[in-house]
């Protein structure tokens, strides 16, 4: 249920490597490595740094009353991250190459997000 | 010197708010707030909150052999924030409001970066 969502992100959006459902504490639920690929990284460490980046971002978008996080990206040299937050306890993250496309890359986390909140809830 | 660039980042940036440049420990150099505006919060705070987004980002770049941070980018109910890191040593920060055009902030951001460079070193 869950790996389907994840899959129609990373294989409908170019350049992009995998994808990661986690909940706060950075514990994946499921993880969906683009076909013909092999993770560059291990998942369950990726997830347990992305989820320290969430919080650190949420602690200053709270304390600049900003409202709730929608979504963080980003560029390093080897690899870009869109990570859409769903829930306060679950994210969404992708991972492209620095070729890929973040627009689309965005839009596919923004179109599935509604599906996978309503499996979560 | 610093302001000039700022302000051409803020002022070509449609829905921009503000612009800073600061230093790794989060104590900003020079800040431009869009003519007309007042800037809805403590510049000072802003920079040192930003600074721990960055270097929380960065830890995570390192740990997954990502190679060098280039952009981070934060979207938030009420705000959006493009962090540019220019250096180990310094980086940009845009403010928009959430209907900004991000793809505007991150090329104005990227075309100012060698400006700013060469002045910082």
């Amino acid at each position: 249920m869950f790996v389907e969502a994840l899959r129609e992100v990373v294989e409908n959006t170019e350049g992009a490597i995998a994808g990661l459902l986690m909940d706060a504490e950075g514990i994946p639920l499921e993880s969906y490595v683009k076909e013909g690929f092999t993770a560059p990284f291990d998942i369950e460490i990726v997830g347990a740094e992305y989820s320290v980046i969430v919080k650190s971002v949420q602690r200053t978008v709270d304390s600049l009353e900003a409202g709730t996080t929608r979504e963080v990206s980003v560029q390093a040299e080897r690899v870009t991250t869109l990570i859409r937050v769903l829930t306060d306890e679950y994210f969404l993250a992708l991972a492209l190459d620095p070729t890929g496309n973040i627009g689309k890359g965005r839009y596919m986390l923004r179109v599935s997000a509604p599906k996978l909140l309503a499996e979560l809830s």
